[in-house]
């Protein structure tokens, strides 16, 4: 037997491009590096860019979908997961994670994040939502500071 | 065949007690003579009290609730639903109103007001959120003029 | 404060006709007589005739949707309640039932029958399906009975 | 971007002892084998000995729990995945699968065998359930060459 591998969601909008995409990317390669198996929606975005950069850093990427077809996940995806249930899924995408990354995004963001929250998860706050209970952090170096640290802990 | 019947979903803290408990018993009162059905989950504080409300002014009340016994039920719902999706069933308490006012509360209850505004569900803040897409009433005369303004157009 | 009323999930296939739709009919006049609230997936076959005979008869008719919009459920469904959960709606069909009264079906109803089995409730077998825990009535007279005892026990 | 990885889900009782573990070891082993994800439940029986045989066969374990922790897990999972939902979790473990294999097993199995037809993934039957719909095989031969045949076709 084998120890369990770690989790994080990485969650924010479906249509990150700029620098707000560059940054996903970042967090993806990061989990990758430290590694950890990278989660999310599976969709495009912040989704796809975070799949992405983990991919390119070696790491798994995990695709919670909201629908019943593989087809719906973005390219970036090694193991995608239908769950046939919709936005339902934003439960699940907190619920199996070990740690939470947020970067900007709207309401289905905010809904994970709180279901992060209920369910006791660390949930980093990387897009200024400024939620009680969340893990602030500024740049990646503080993220990846933070990510090792609860890591070393779970 | 009849017309359906129209669904307003209250959702607050679950230890709502002094002002806070009094305003979610005016709620689930205000609904009840405007005849709707209220819909929570089913639980203690604004769920209950918002209940004993409706109930007390002859209005029928709905309990989602998150696990698998009807005893879990307050004493003020008149039908238990038993979901056992545990807090998953957050996002089915949105879905199933037409219409979501939303109190003071926590992460279950922003969780819910973030599924509302997802489904495209009119959401009153009468809790102070503050939340982009929500509708802002300050009192229960205007409470009740948004509640009867948007049953005009269901 | 009111008694909880009793509720009772019919279930059977969404293309009834003829014989199978008469007997829907039959079965949702008869939980209407007994003062029980009739639920429902919602949608055709089965879960419209049921509604029809219920809503007929003078009872309450509940259709658990799968989707996220009123406008799918069937013209007799007085409080229709969108989950957004799709397929996985069956398992709340089951769970939010006081007693679980199976028609002829398919999948969706062999699902639905499972999990009321899961969930320990008391699961009627008027549809031939044989299930071991299934309740076998032959007919309406025995179905009348057999429900009656059990309300008298919850 | 890699190919997404094919996941075969494994569904069957939570008590299996003697030759029941020994025929869901071997699946687990033959699914390593052929190069695709075991998924499964997470927890006792036949969700723990098709994970044991698929982790000592070099493949990836997966266990899609019904509760919010991830140590409920038996011991031969890679990735658990707590879902938080219960039982409705048995819809995931059909919908999230490109293969369906059910060997015996009781309501929560059948349950998996219906949501797996519902979603029409291929649903093969080594558990003696004779269900319309369902893929028979005899032995552990031909469970290889459909699912080797299967795999090619998706």
């Amino acid at each position: 037997m084998r120890k369990q591998k770690v989790t994080i969601s990485v969650i924010g909008s479906h249509d990150a491009v700029g620098k707000k995409a560059r940054k996903a990317y970042q967090v993806g390669a990061l989990i990758a590096e430290l590694g950890a198996v990278l989660v999310c929606g599976g969709l495009g975005g912040v989704m796809e860019q975070a799949a992405k950069g983990a991919q390119e850093h070696g790491g798994l990427t995990i695709g919670i979908l909201p629908g019943k077809d593989k087809k719906d996940a973005n390219p970036y995806i090694d193991l995608a997961l239908p769950t046939s249930i919709g936005y339902a899924r934003n439960c699940f995408v907190a619920s199996c994670a070990d740690i939470v990354v947020a970067l900007e995004g709207s309401y289905g963001t905010n809904c994970e994040i709180c279901y992060g929250l209920v369910f006791k998860r660390p949930v980093i706050d990387l897009g200024g939502w400024g939620i009680k209970g969340m893990i602030k952090v500024r740049n990646m170096a503080q993220l990846r500071q933070k990510i090792q640290c609860l890591m070393n802990n779970l």
